[in-house]
């Protein structure tokens, strides 16, 4: 080799390098934040740790353990033995559109259940993918009961059921209450957005008869956003075999990235695992299995109990009126009359270095929003988000209509 | 609020937790290896530490200063002014699906370089959005002359080009020269993947005329995987907002995902970013452009040669025979005869926790493949690689044909 002609390439111009556009110096600085809005919330510290682990070769043995661990924490906290299970590389938006991207050819029929910005981001993704689309709508603050979900089964007798278990943009809770036995009866499939609600609330894959489900990294399992907690049943696999278009993105098709997870024989490179973030769910995902899945959703609850009672003494009110609709990872308080919202979040923020989240899609500024996630669902941060609503409330001269003064 | 009765979903069986799934427990244990293959590199460790900073808001002000230094750092990298620009949440794969998702409607036309596994995963991709595919081939190990290129962009007249600046199956660069010229005589579009090749060997996005453009996080910039380095020029932000159809995938539709970044008024929650993996970008890019891209371009070519002296001295010979065709980021280097490639491998791996990997696609079985890229790009690794490939082959009784016996 030696000279510098050796690696020339013909006629290839090189120039000075620019200046004009300056790039980052120095060390990276983030500030504190006590994110108590509908996430991310804060990561647990031994999660973070995990993150500077140093990195593996995406297929390497070690590695290839690792996605097993990953696989059975998974299984775990979906509670499923199905073998169908794996990390999503992409955020929940990912997930979504994953499952609708390998469930659905064109024209096929889906039912869609729109009650905030989720059911509606389902609704855009599902007409990207050319199907026939029926969006079953409820008000904003409110759920699905059974009777509306099988009438419209029923009536359409679609290929997948859509449902959102943890509304954020509302706050509200679906109960999937007899909706796996609805949708096997009427040759559909059920798909469930466990985003913010694995882990806070009970869910029971298999014996719920989910058969497509995603969930989130950055909620209640306190890991970094960036992947996404997947699974599916055997008759969910059965669909995806037996498709009759092929499956339109390469990132999305299950049928290689099940390669990569060990579903069959061998071990195909799909797309290069996300090493650090990949850790980081291990992590989290022995986090769940060591506390339990009970003690998870017991304590979310209590919490919840605490930051309502907090609250309700301050004059605030749930948007989701009915106690059975409120999802309890994610609070949605209506804004009182006359109260700055906005500047409330800005005041906390300022004093307390705390996240309030205002509202989304439906919600946008007639609510704030609250978490009550994994890592942060201790009764310190309920603590704290009440002393800071109340100091906030009062800073703008509210004092609302305190119960012990009726 | 109060009683658990108020918490109950009607009739949502709860059922014990099942721990016939056993999920992780303990700490993660992670073993050190230093990867001298492909990619992932290790990553820097400024990096890794970044990425145990404490999460922010996808929305909150600091982290939206954070994208904008991103940004930043990113045109730096790629040499660009153009405004449209962006960090992919999603590996390379992701970053090459998103172009052509972007720049191709169904029906039409174009030229994919085909001459390794990127060209092909490409041809997938693109075939899969309905694109009326056109593949250019050449022998493995070999890049295209500008000759070939013209004539098929001149015959075709496709809407769009791709080409790999960086073959890492094969450990090809692919020359640029003249592409972006030929591209806009003839209405084309010009599509480069430098996921192998950026930081490591020059790339003047703007000068060159490159419209559409990804790169990797875990190569030259020692990041870690999971995000992927994007800009367009104008005339394909044109050729976007032109569109007749929509586009198919809502996660890579650059008309969303440019209101999250900012190309335009106004933030739009497209998806929740990649918060580790922002950081540990924003610091990849900040070493970029701290270190200056001349001296990383020149610390690679010095260490390719060093690595070519020492390989050729022990009777190794690469497999892009012509000097103009090699990729300095990732060497190609041919299995001599009656060698077992996979136990040297093992052997390097075992006694010197290196990483030295085989082929891929074309060059499967046939090559060792070394990578030296960013934190990995340094005398100390390219000395290691050099006495373990010495001992790997005395240890299979090779002694080559020393060119000082010769």
């Amino acid at each position: 080799m030696g000279g510098a002609d050796t690696h020339a390439r013909p006629e290839e111009k090189v120039f000075p390098v620019s200046d004009k556009i300056k790039g980052p110096q120095g060390v990276i600085k983030v500030p504190y934040r006590i994110l108590m809005g509908p996430g991310p919330s804060n990561a647990h510290p031994r999660i973070l740790a995990a993150q500077t682990l140093p990195l593996l070769g995406h297929l390497h043995p070690p590695f290839l353990a690792l996605m097993d661990e990953i696989k059975a924490g998974l299984q775990y906290a979906f509670q499923t033995e199905s073998k169908y299970t794996l990390l999503i590389s992409g955020t929940g938006h990912a997930g979504m559109e994953l499952c609708l991207a390998n469930m659905l050819e064109p024209g096929q029929k889906v039912i869609i259940g729109n009650n905030g910005i989720w059911g509606e981001r389902c609704a855009d993704m599902a007409k990207r993918y050319e199907a026939n689309v029926i969006e079953l709508k409820c008000p904003p603050g409110q759920s699905f009961t059974f009777e509306e979900v099988k009438k419209a089964v029923e009536e359409h007798k679609p290929a997948l059921l859509f449902l959102c278990q943890g509304e954020s943009s509302t706050g509200v809770q679906q109960s999937l209450a007899g909706m796996g036995e609805l949708c096997h009866q009427n040759g559909a499939l059920l798909l469930v957005d466990t985003v913010c609600s694995l882990g806070a609330v009970p869910f029971f894959g298999d014996a719920w008869g989910v058969d497509i489900c995603y969930s989130g990294s950055q909620k209640a399992l306190s890991a970094s956003p960036g992947t996404t907690p997947f699974f599916m049943s055997q008759k969910a696999h059965d669909r995806l075999t037996s498709r009759k278009t092929g499956v339109h993105s390469y990132n999305y098709d299950l049928n290689l990235l099940g390669k990569y997870w060990g579903w069959y024989e061998g071990r195909f490179y799909h797309h290069t695992g996300i090493v650090s973030l990949w850790y980081g769910m291990r992590e989290a995902l022995a986090i769940v299995y060591e506390t339990g899945l009970e003690t998870m959703w017991k304590r979310h609850r209590e919490l919840y109990d605490q930051l309502w009672e907090g609250l309700r003494d301050l004059g605030l009110e749930p948007f989701a009126e009915n106690p059975a609709d409120q999802l309890p990872s994610v609070n949605t308080i209506k804004v009182p009359e006359g109260i700055d919202w906005l500047g409330l979040n800005n005041y906390v923020m300022g004093k307390y270095n705390l996240e309030i989240a205002g509202g989304l899609g439906p919600s946008a500024g007639k609510v704030w929003r609250i978490g009550i996630m994994g890592f942060n669902a201790t009764a310190a941060n309920i603590a704290l988000v009440i002393a800071a609503f109340k100091d906030g409330l009062q800073s703008q001269g509210f004092h609302g209509a305190k119960k012990t003064a009726s």
